[in-house]
């Protein structure tokens, strides 16, 4: 079996149209972001390196066919159907926004590399990345804008609104850098918003431009969310136990940067006088190099603290498949459940 | 007469409904702010001591004023007609769309002023600006994509298409930082698109919201081009010869960032190996002081290059004027007229 968006195996009658779906996604980017000025074609070229796993496209063209046969319509969507490049269109808009957002966290976290190359902030500084991102953002709206018909009006407005939740919970995330008191309740506030929300709506709008009725679109959603939170979990832990070679970035950057994870929250409740100096270190700002990084490792795995936040996502996971359960079966559903699996099991 | 926008005194039959529309404005734009994250309520707040004079949205209301009549439908627009609504709702996304514009641009120009106070990433670093700026930014077009019927997606489409051509402009203007070989035809590139089709487009939609056919619409888009291109000279000759009391920012700024502005491009072309001096600071960044500021603009004003500029954009006002020539006599059409004169006599 394929391994599409390299996390996980997708049955074959899913697998060729969603790799369709993927390469008219990425040639709706294209000529999306096609401009007759010189300087901005080498700034985007820079960012298209940025794109990755295609993992929200992915996942919002599975949605949609996994939504296709409750339409009331004819039934699942194929290449030849108008909602099939609907669906990749509103994949690109996703990919877009997110693009955006990786260039403009690296401008947050100072961040010298991305997908193993150098970051655009790297090569061609933070006012240029800035605006590149500014620019990602309004070509994934006006993308959006284009979608025809009610549907269209319809996606303008979710992703408007998920665009702003999203730079809610950056903020968030900002306002709380170093700070050692971060409750767990805060924290999966800016999970949500930062990471979750993105994927969540491309599944909703995946349901939605299938045709699919709107308990369809929740469900979605709500599948969405839980995964994408698990998805963030993830990343955070691999940011600690992560191999920096299958990452493609360096690790130990949330610590050095202030982000407080969830491995670390339950460190600091449960870990008494030790976890204050990690809290120190954190405040501090200081650089966190291997040797120290596997101490402070090994030390969470002893009081449990990793093993905390992998039931964590583990849960969440559960949820996500939960949520899709009264989806009819099809081999879209199954790999959306795949899918959800995949995402903490990854190591990059 | 009332001296709406601060620049230009108002008919009173127009002043009123634009002094109402823009009310209308701001009271769409706080509600489309409002948020339950106490950390983005704050730095929103930041952002709202930006807004000054509201040229904008106050020229887009004025513009649909002066199309009303053409409409084909009843007449000009009053406070209960709907369009009224939807004419200050475009005010509102393009004065969102310019104050992300404006919090961005203090970033990229290391600005720690704006409007006589400290600019947001003085207040709160470059990161929440980053994210205010994207925030802003979506916000203006989910409010835009809420904007009912037909028209609305019509003006998402433009909306999302002019703020790419706004970026586009700023990533220019950031690749000729310290270019003194800069053309005359890249700096109108330049402030064409960062800073004129932004007000053009809300004239456009002002009209297109009115009602108005397309060759209204079209007219005044030119009227709009026109006029911000004009406005844009003139902030570049104010940050020359302005009053730094009445500007509201430090003066000089341009030069000592690498910006070479219409004034200072005439002056290479003309100056000889004196202008070659002023090349050589541009190249250097360095600051620029006060005396040193002042017999720059001694010898621009001798060398002509400063009345260079100075025609330029009164050519320009010209042409603002005559684009809308076609347009039947009415308060609103005269107002628009005087506001394209103002542009270029205000000293703020």
């Amino acid at each position: 079996m394929p391994t599409l968006v390299d996390i996980a195996p997708a049955p074959a009658q899913v697998a060729d149209l969603v790799a369709a779906g993927l390469v008219r996604a990425v040639e709706v980017m294209h000529a999306q972001l096609r401009t007759s000025v010189g300087e901005v074609e080498q700034l985007v070229r820079l960012a298209e390196r940025y794109h990755g796993k295609m993992l929200r496209p992915a996942i919002s063209m599975v949605s949609a066919i996994a939504s296709g046969p409750l339409s009331g319509e004819v039934g699942p969507i194929d290449e030849s159907d108008p909602r099939f490049h609907r669906v990749a269109t509103i994949g690109a808009v996703i990919e877009l926004i997110h693009l955006a957002t990786l260039v403009h966290d690296d401008v947050l976290d100072h961040a010298e590399e991305r997908r193993g190359g150098p970051s655009v902030n790297a090569l061609k500084g933070n006012e240029q990345s800035v605006i590149l991102g500014d620019y990602l953002l309004s070509k994934a709206f006006h993308l959006c804008a284009r979608l025809d018909a009610e549907a269209g009006t319809r996606c303008a407005i979710r992703v408007g609104e998920i665009t702003s939740t999203v730079c809610e919970g950056e903020i968030l995330q900002l306002s709380h850098r170093g700070d050692a008191e971060l409750t767990r309740d805060t924290y999966f506030n800016i999970i949500e918003r930062k990471t979750a929300a993105l994927i969540a709506v491309g599944c909703e709008l995946g349901a939605v431009l299938s045709g699919a009725p709107q308990s369809v679109a929740d469900a979605l959603y709500r599948y969405g969310m839980n995964l994408g939170t698990a998805f963030q979990i993830q990343d955070d832990l691999l940011d600690l136990v992560g191999e920096e070679r299958l990452v493609g970035k360096p690790l130990g950057r949330d610590l050095e940067l202030g982000k407080l994870t969830l491995p670390l929250i339950h460190f600091l409740e449960t870990g008494g006088s030790e976890a204050q100096a990690v809290l120190a270190q954190v405040r501090s700002g200081a650089e966190l190099d291997a040797p120290a990084r596997r101490r402070l490792v090994q030390r969470l795995e002893d009081c449990g603290s990793l093993d905390y936040a992998r039931t964590m996502a583990s849960d969440l996971v559960a949820d996500a498949r939960l949520a899709i359960e009264a989806l009819p079966d099809s081999p879209a559903r199954t790999y959306l459940l795949d899918l959800a699996s995949a995402v903490i099991e990854r190591a990059f």
